[in-house]
This record gives C-alpha cells, structure tokens and sequence, in this order.
C-alpha cells in the first residue's frame, strides 16, 4: 500500500492482510478494519477469503483523505496500516440507496430511486452463458433490482445443480456450515457488482427455504457466522439490499422468530453502509411485524394491489411487493397470470404510492424459467415496465402520494391515484368513464398539461378538454361523499380499460 | 266473506274492513288481523288503505281451513271473522325465500335459491311504459332478484319527478310524513308481484339517502311509523326481501345507529314469513356489524371479490355483493367497469361461496340508466351472468364452500375455487396455466367428468386429461404448503384467462 492509492466514492477500497493461521479461520479468527477521516472512525469487519487471505472492504461516502488500521488476536493481521485517498463519484454513481421521504427512496447523493425490481433467485448459480445472458435482458431498462439468492434453490423447475456449492458438500450431500466455498462467494459478489455497472440494486436473498443442502437446518451460532461472513464480504457493494428472507414464514419450524430479530441486528453490526433491509413471507398473514424500526421497507407478496395505500397505512414506510404474481403459464398461480393482469398490477403499485416487482414464468422444455434462473425474457410486460419506470423517473420528486392521503381528495380505491409535487396520476385499472374530472385541478387548467397514457399501447396522448359537466361530489343528507365536486374541467376518454389520466404543470 | 273462501299456499289472502274512523287513520288507527289454524295463531298487522278501508294481508304456510278475527280500538273494526281455505301452492311457487346450510338461501319448500341479483333502484317510479320494458328486459333469465328502493331517487342523472310521490306533497315540495299516498303504495306492490311472478326477489330498499323530498329528516316516530306501515302492506309478498338501506352510513347524522338497531326489531314484529333482512353501506369501514343476530345475511358493497371468502369467515352468513361496480361508461368509479370485469367478478363471488350482484350504468342522452330507471339492458354482462346462473343452478344442493373453508384443500386466495357435493368449480381468473391439477380428484379420474367453461364465450368442453406430472405441493424445512399433493390427474388448458374446470361426479 502507499499513499497515493485512489478509490472513488462509493467504490470498494479492500484492504488485505495475509496470515498462516492454523485451525479454520472461518470459525476462529477475527479481522477489523479502522477506517478513519479526521476524528472519524468507523469500525468494519474483515473476512477470510480461502488461501491465507483476509480482507476488510470499505466503500468511502466522503472524499478526501482516509486511513485504515486493522485490529485482531491474530498478531500478523493486527495494526496493520494503509492511508488512501477518496476522489469524487464516478460518472452515474449515486451511493447507497436509503429510504426518503417516509415512503419512498433515494440514492445517497439525493438522486431519486425508484424500485422496478425483477427476480431471478437463483441465476447466479446457473451455467455462466447464462447468466450472460441474463445480463444482456436486463438491459431492457425495465428493471433497477434484482431479487437473488445466495443459495441456490431447489424447487419444482430447479432440480440443476449450481454452478458452484456455496459450502463444501458432505457425503451425505448437505453443506458443511464450517467450511464456505471462497470462489463461490466471490462469484456471488462479482455479480453483484456488474449488476451495479448496470445501475440494479442487487436484493441480496440471505435465507431460504427451497433448500437440499440443509441450509434451512443450521444452527444459530451457524447461522449468525454465515451472515457475519456475508455482511463483512458484501455490504461495500453499494448496490446491496438485504433481504432476510423469501417466505421466512415457512422455516419458523427450524429458525424460530427470535432469530429473525437478531439476524436484523447482526446486519446493522457489519453495515456501516446502512442498505435496505426487509423480510419476505409467504402468506400475508404470517407477515413480519415491518414496524420494527430496524426494517426499512415492508417487502409484501400479495396479489391485492389495491391494497397498496393500506399497507402504507399499517407500516409507515415504503411498500414494495415482490411478488404480485408473475407473467406466465405454469401450474401454481403465483406463477400463471397474463401479463396484462401484472401491468395493471404495477401500475396500481406504483399509483398507490408503492413499488412492485415482476419475475416470468413461462413452462419451457428445460425448465428456463426467469423467475429462478434468469436467462431470455419472453413475455409482454417488461417493455411495459420500463415504460412506466420512463414516466416515473422523467417526473420524480419527492415520490407519489395516493389520494387516499390527499387531504380532500376522497378516492374511490379501486383507482391508482397519486401526486408528486405538480404531477398527478389517475390510472383508471378496469374504469373506462367516457369523461373524467376527480383530482384534476380546480382552476380553468390553462397552465397545466392533460395526457392520456395508454399502459398497454404505450402510447401518450394530449387530452381533448371537456366542460366538468357531472358533479362528483354528492350531497345526502348532511355529508357530502365522492370526492372533490370543483373540478374546473375534465377531460375526454376513448373508453377503454388500463388508462392512466397525467395532469402537470406546464413547464416554461 | 264466505267459507269457501280459496287461496293457494304462500299467495296472499287480503282480509277487508270498512270504517268511517274521524282523524287521520294512518297515526290513529290500529287493526290486527289474527290468522289461526288449530291451536296455532299468528297475529298479523293491518293497515289503511284510504277511502275507510283497513287491510289484514297473510301468506299461509299450510294447507287447510284457516280462519282470521280482526282486533282493533275501533268497534267497526274489532272482532270480524272469515274463514278460508289453503289449497297446495301454485306451479312454481316455492315459497318466501330463508338462510339455509348457514352461508346460502331456499325457498320454504326446500328448493334452493341462489340470488342472482341485479339493480334498478327507481324502476317503479318511472313512467308506466319504462316499467314495461324494464319487466320485459328481465325476462333475459339472468337475475333473479332486484334491488328496489321505495322512495324515489335523486341523485345524478337521476332529476326527473316520480310517477307517483309516495307521501303527499306540502307547499315547499317535502313530503307530509303524515299523508301516505294509497296510491303510490299500491303502485308499489303491485310491481312487486310482478316480479313475483317472474321468480324475482324484490329486494325492497327502506331507507336512501338520495333525497329531495326530505323522508330523510323524518323523526324516530315518523320513520317507525312509515316502517311498520310498510312491513303490514307487504310482508305478505312471498319475493319480499328486506333492505334496511342502501348506504345507511351516509344518513348516520339524521338516523343514529340505535334507529337502524331498532327498524330491524319492528319488521320481526311485523313479518311473521321471516324475509330476509340486510342492511347496505356505502364505505366498508362503515359497514352494520353483519354478525348481530336479527341480520339474515350480510349486504356488502366492494369490488374487492377475493375478499368474499374472509367476509363469509367474518360474518359467519351469506354473503349478497350487492353492488362490486357497475357495468358502464359514467364517470363515477362504482360506474364505469367494463363487461368483463362485471363477468369475472359474479364468478369470483360465486365460487368463493358468496352472491353476487349487477348493474348498468350507461351513458344516454335521455339519462336512462338500467342501475335507477330500469328499461332496456345495453351491456355484454346480463347474458353471461344467466349463463353462469344456468351453471349454478341445474347443480345446486346445499351451496358452494370455499377451498379456503374445505379441509385440506389450500387454495390460493386469487382463484374462486368451490365444492357443493360432487361438483367442484375451479375459476381461474387471471391465472392461464397451461395445465391444472389442484383440487381434482385424487383417484384416476374414470368417475369423474371434467369440463373447461369459458366464461365469456359461454362454451363448455370436456376437458383433455393429462398426467399429473407437476407437484402441487412443496415441502420446505419441515413444512408442506402449496396445496395437496395427490391429485391423481390433471387437465389441459387452452392458456387463456377466464376459464372455469367444472368436475362433476358422472351421473348414471
């Protein structure tokens, strides 16, 4: 090491010691890294990556001048020394992702982030063609987040074997909790990073129950160390989301409540990045408490999506839904919907001031599903994706709020209706009114621009205006109920289904 | 009066008095009319008709002689006696429709009864000839009850006068509360034994909040009063259903909650053929508690129709969705949803154990709209919805129970998937798997006759058999979920959405 090394911020900066230490170091030996700025200090854990060699990985949220001293019983590893300095954010670099804004989500430079996440769980355990592949579709630009397994999964159409064992295999077939494979993590970590290159935050799937290697039967302390080992190999990526679990609820036979808490704590231990962090479930029912304050998002699998503002109501935070469903034609039904049927979804999601997430599931004679292994897209709704993601992002400020929470603006639920700053959105869903005045503004709407987007044509069209001529509001007895009543106009609609009303300011 | 008086089992024997009572009758005057059989005595309410006629109406449940003693202050109309006859019931009269099976409904002779219900608030207060055609219009076969409110209805596209104002009219155009139009009731009922005559429920609807004529502002005494007259004139009506409201919750502020408690105690004193009562909300949030024991069946408004199987969970009685949106073009959101959306919602409320109903909301320049005025049907709805009726009924023998509620059976919550008997009906919604196995039976299948029923095209084919070559079920850890396993077959499917597997037990 020598002074003059460079790392950009939010880049990795590694620093490695090397040590003959006997026993398994795994088990036994320590690493931290003291990385300080000024009277800064922050205290990272290291690992040991196979071969005598132990690593501490940092990504710098500060440019300028940082220095770094290791701490360890073991005396090669201990007071070890580098200084390095910390440039300005590569081009299109924009940090760790955190929660903004209550409910929504930002890049730690401030930029807006928006979650159009996809899910291959276990694609980087597939042949490498294919996960070449893999990445080669997600440059669809639908997508800005991955939902991955650090296992590999086994599950009806997942019967392969991975490309590497995340631990030694036993003769009996199950993974030795003691013994990691070094390549297969630095394989999982190289991944993530080129999903970072791509701009995906890679929601990291810590545990599993798809398993025939036994994962799902370790131990706590076994447990604890693999996800110490985890947080201290990849939290310096910056494009890290933890997510504890996909369907924790179906191992609370083996890994019961308690330990779920403590896995949140370990995190935040070994994490001075602070990413995500959520917890997945099966059934809606069994859902994790998200009000826990050390959960950052309610990750949510349901298929209600008008329920949306609800879960908002109930957690506080931001609200993504990884599973609503996914695009294909397999027996299960989470596994069998139009992709009509998951546009619609996403655009109520994300209408309802929530984000959503896709996966396909097309049968095919290999078992080339998406959803697990990643590969080809085939179906119809990822271009759809990106192009909401297009019109979210080109208006993003703060992040949507639904009517629901709109003071005065009662909605009918069953809308996908939301502001960010001056922009509106009504998406209609099933709704094909012939005109449309709820939420629109209440002045002569010179200054402001009506657009028709249609969510499945992708098309975006000015709206012809119309005199507001029904009243929405309507007065019983004492109350009035239906929303607003002083539209100053509305707007004409071609009467169709899947239409989306888009009201802005009129730039200058 | 003479001893050979007939009147066919659940028909209506109507017992006359004449007298010159000073005074307004309609506050002063009480006639009780008591029926008796044997030993057995049913003391029935009568009411006044105008012109010094005083009314006793009864629909016997038995065949025999009966006999009835009139009871009032008034001398002229105390102590009058006849004698009839009860002969068998007509063709096709089974009686006043009950709960049965404690999640569904038969006529008192057993036959069962699944509503089909569709919606014209006004219809009787429309000009004669629009009447006509509205009981024209429902000769289509699709629906066996109708919601009717017995006040007129102002609300939008809804401004025209009634043909008949219920109450007299004072100066300042709100109704006497003390004046009951003879006439008006009459008209009234008389449409309700028309429907009668059609097999259609008329689901009368006691109370609205749609009000020019102020009845909405009427006392405790007044709104008694009005119930209890209502309750003597037509109780007797063997298709009469009770509807305390639509949206009840919107007139909270004029009507507290302890007078909703007791309109449903005064039609128990005052119906001795036990209709059904319900009562209808406007917000789910608001919702009567179901649960309280005097609510035959719980009145939803939602368009959420997967939730059916929770609310039958919740309530613990049938489930009437009275109004999931409305098929049309309006700009209202309870207004605007395509045929399709209508369609696949009768079929989710169907299969999930609920009923479910219809309407029509149409734009049209003379503001004819089926869901108030009656008239002519426009939509695609009505004819899938007797389609789908046809299907229920030529199976129908104790009532559909859920998956959710059959032991064993997981389902997914986004199918509508049943059991009544040896007929099982899987809707699949927006699911298009390529084959389907879950809830087929667990044998090979050779007693069984497995049908696709395509919702909207209305055909039903035999479905090809295929091996049951994709488990359904998935044991993680220590858990199996997903669904039972052991089906011994599966079926192919077309790969569209909407789709029905009907399996049936072969008849001999």
């Amino acid at each position: 090491m020598n002074a003059t090394t460079q790392v950009a911020k939010w880049d990795i900066f590694e620093f490695e010691a090397k040590a003959d230490v006997p026993g398994n170091p795994y088990l036994d030996t320590e690493i931290w890294g003291v990385f300080s700025q000024g009277n800064r200090q922050i205290r990272v854990p290291g690992f040991y990556d196979g071969d005598g060699s132990f690593k501490v990985r940092f990504s710098p949220d500060q440019t300028g001048n940082w220095s770094v001293t290791t701490q360890s019983d073991v005396a090669d590893l201990d007071g070890k020394t580098a200084n390095f300095t910390v440039t300005e954010a590569r081009e299109g670099v924009h940090g760790p992702v955190g929660v903004r804004n209550k409910f929504h989500f930002a890049y730690a430079d401030g930029t807006p982030y928006a979650p159009f996440t996809t899910t291959c769980y276990a694609w980087t355990h597939q042949p490498v063609e294919m996960q070449e592949q893999t990445l080669k579709s997600l440059e669809c630009g639908a997508f800005n987040k991955m939902r991955m397994c650090v296992f590999p999964k086994h599950y009806p159409y997942n019967q392969n074997d991975p490309l590497h064992d995340v631990y030694a295999v036993k003769p009996d077939g199950k993974y030795d909790p003691d013994q990691p494979n070094f390549e297969a993590f630095q394989h999982f970590e190289n991944q993530i990073a080129r999903l970072g290159a791509l701009g995906i935050e890679a929601d990291v799937i810590i545990f599993h129950p798809y398993d025939r290697w036994g994962h799902c039967r370790w131990t706590e302390e076994q447990d604890y160390r693999y996800l110490r080992y985890l947080v201290a190999r990849i939290a310096a990526y910056r494009n890290v989301w933890w997510s504890l679990a996909n369907e924790y609820d179906f191992m609370l036979d083996v890994k019961p409540m308690s330990r779920w808490h403590r896995f949140f704590s370990i995190i935040e231990e070994g994490d001075p990045s602070r990413h995500p962090k959520s917890i997945h479930q099966g059934y809606i029912e069994n859902s994790y408490d998200h009000r826990k304050p050390w959960v950052a998002h309610a990750s949510i699998q349901h298929f209600q999506t008008t329920d949306t503002a609800k879960w908002r109501a109930d957690y506080g935070k931001p609200i993504v839904n990884d599973e609503m469903h996914y695009e294909g034609d397999i027996v299960q039904c989470w596994g069998s919907i139009t992709a009509e049927t998951l546009v619609h979804r996403f655009w109520m999601t994300v209408m309802k001031g929530g984000y959503a997430g896709h996966g396909e599931t097309y049968s095919h004679p290999q078992d080339l599903l998406w959803w697990a292994k990643g590969g080809e897209l085939r179906g119809q709704s990822a271009e759809r994706i990106a192009f909401l993601r297009g019109i979210v992002e080109e208006d993003a400020t703060n992040g949507l709020t639904p009517f629901e929470e709109i003071d005065g603006l009662q909605a009918w639920p069953s809308l996908g209706a939301a502001r960010d700053g001056d922009v509106t959105y009504i998406y209609l869903a099933e709704h094909r009114p012939l005109t449309w005045t709820l939420g629109l503004p209440q002045d002569d709407g010179t200054n402001w621009e009506v657009d028709i987007i249609d969510t499945w044509n992708m098309t975006i069209t000015p709206a012809k205006r119309v005199e507001a001529h029904v009243p929405v509001a309507i007065k019983h007895a004492e109350k009035t109920v239906g929303g607003k009543a002083d539209a100053g106009f509305g707007v004409e609609l071609p009467g169709k289904p899947n239409l989306c009303v888009r009201v802005r300011r009129k730039r200058a």
